[in-house]
């Protein structure tokens, strides 16, 4: 069976991996409705090479532009396009969008019944409640792709989650794993911006930098398999091999292992239960030494916060979501150092009323107030 | 459910380590018939705890001495007795009695339809094809006990096998791994007994040390899982703690780590494919280098011999383990020197006419012929 994948986010880092994947396995996968936002010039590139069915665009400039360049695709916009996409019939809903304008979209996949491969983080972080509740009604599949989660899930391949001792999540430490508080000073953004082992976008590079990253990750753990909090450890462990394990209550310990291509956990993504061939094995002669240290939260605060939002639950995990990226994007633009980006995110959810089972609303409008500095 | 396990070689150290296990999970396991060797004090501790309901012990003369002094348990002894307890009305017999003579009482608990959990190395070294054909024929499980083999079968719970890529055993390199060939020239005995992770039986210990073990890991891994030769790699890991791996088609690499005791794989042998809480964990914090390497097949030479003989198939096997254990007592005796064993076991596989297909009763000969040095 041919499996029909649409893409929100097609021209990010997860997108233009996973369109590889699609036109190397022609005879497994369709690419269905994709969303782009402003890489026009890479928009292009896929507009030739695929003819998808449907593309959502951010605005109609854009749209009137495309649709009288290519005659034969089907062109909507904003966000009602995302919706389309989302809503697009498929196998699978690839969500590699960024930031919680995901999040609408990806509900509406779940409301159509789609599953979701799972790549925009703020599904989980900002709204894992409400996802995985609607999630397990309409008996969808929310399938992880960060390398980290497929991990874990591959690791639960076969086994009964209520044997779980614990999920065990590695972290390279990112681009300042080396330095101790004090040399964190005085970084710039572009030692922030040179991550040892993965190769991804500036937001998530510096997230890794900050350890805000495994805090989502932490977070979305949580509520994709559903454990206690004080059953996700994770572990400093420079190399990434290891991309997780999970520990079982008979001491026995499950590891997944690989090199640094996300192409091997979007591959499992679109394939699970089943795998399929793919070029560029981890070589045997490339394991020749994998270390591993205790986490330091004093180290990486912003890992702690993250297991701090996640036990208080409710609007926080979403305000520490949307302080941090407001933060990030002001290191990016250079205004503020490194170390301030979490002096901010500590402030903000200090400040936070926190409020339990919040609706979406609650949350969309909490995350643009914060993301904007609005208190 | 309570587990009916019988076991074949009771006192050896498997054998201890289970009835530990069964011991410690009453609501679980009972223990049905048992069958034990030379080591009478530690039967006499058994039968004082346990009150198994069938014993076979080696000869009459201690038959009747037990009988007398246990008057409420049944006893029945030599190659009749093994067989009675293969055949007792169980729901696995854990094989964990040394030697060829496991054979025959393996085939009759498969022939009676009950599951093997696997700590015989001849069972598949000695007669590999014979018993899984048989065990296919009667739709009975052959679960691995060896630690290797477990990690190899928990790393395929919910994987398909025609996706895998390879199997990689990892290999401590045993008490001499340090050391190169030319100072293999002068090691003692008592060296050669001083395992550096795991607490094992003589034999096996010395088995580990020439990497001969490892070669009759590989044979039992492709009968136990049906692979080619060439899908089979070897890898040493001085720490012992992934205990294999499986790389599969689309370059993903799941992994069992645990520490080195014994009991994980023998529980989850006893539980499979569910899991029971069990003591003494991994400790994170023991994770902190995890050490890789090439295996070298010049250094060693029993691993390749091994390789040849699983190529070769038919016979040749079966003589190379005999040849080996033959060996190994002489080097236990003090008779012969370490590099000797290798010698032995080449000359003897070089001497060899190979036998295609061989039954039961050539595997059996050719296994006494080559054990007692009658070449």
């Amino acid at each position: 069976m041919i499996k029909t994948i649409s893409i929100l986010g097609v021209t990010g880092s997860i997108g233009t991996q996973s369109l590889d994947i699609i036109k190397k396995n022609p005879e497994h996968f369709k690419l269905g409705a994709i969303s782009a936002g402003r890489n026009l010039a890479k928009l292009n590139e896929i507009l030739t090479d695929f003819q998808p069915p449907l593309v959502s665009v951010q605005d109609r400039d854009t749209l009137k532009e495309l649709q009288s360049k290519y005659p034969h695709i089907e062109f909507t916009s904003g966000e009602e396009g995302l919706l389309a996409v989302a809503e697009f019939n498929s196998d699978l809903l690839l969500t590699a969008i960024l930031g919680s304008v995901g999040l609408r979209p990806t509900l509406a996949a779940i409301d159509a019944g789609t599953d979701i491969a799972l790549a925009n983080k703020e599904t989980l972080v900002a709204a894992g409640d409400l996802v995985m509740e609607r999630a397990r009604e309409k008996n969808v599949q929310i399938i992880p792709v960060d390398s980290e989660h497929s991990a874990l899930f591959q690791c639960l391949k076969g086994e009964n989650e209520k044997e779980i001792s614990s999920l065990i999540i590695t972290a390279s430490g990112g681009s300042f794993r080396d330095l101790s508080r004090d040399e964190l000073g005085s970084v710039t953004l572009k030692d922030a911006l040179n991550h040892p082992n993965w190769s991804m976008g500036q937001k998530i590079t510096i997230d890794s930098a900050t350890m805000m990253n495994k805090g989502f990750e932490v977070i979305e753990a949580k509520h994709l398999f559903d454990v206690e909090v004080s059953e996700i450890k994770t572990l400093l462990h420079k190399e990434s091999i290891i991309h997780s394990m999970v520990e079982f209550i008979d001491n026995s310990i499950m590891a997944q292992l690989g090199n640094s291509d996300m192409r091997t956990a979007i591959q499992y993504a679109f394939t699970h239960p089943e795998r399929l061939y793919k070029d560029n094995p981890l070589s045997l002669n490339e394991l020749s030494q994998l270390n591993f240290k205790p986490m330091d939260f004093d180290r990486f605060k912003m890992l702690k916060f993250a297991y701090d939002a996640l036990e208080a639950g409710g609007t926080l995990p979403t305000v520490m979501n949307a302080a941090n990226e407001y933060a990030v994007g002001e290191f990016l633009q250079g205004r503020i150092k490194f170390l301030e980006i979490e002096e901010i995110v500590e402030a903000r959810m200090l400040q936070h009323e926190n409020i339990q089972n919040p609706d979406l609303e609650t949350i969309l409008s909490l995350d643009a107030r914060y993301k904007s500095n609005m208190r």
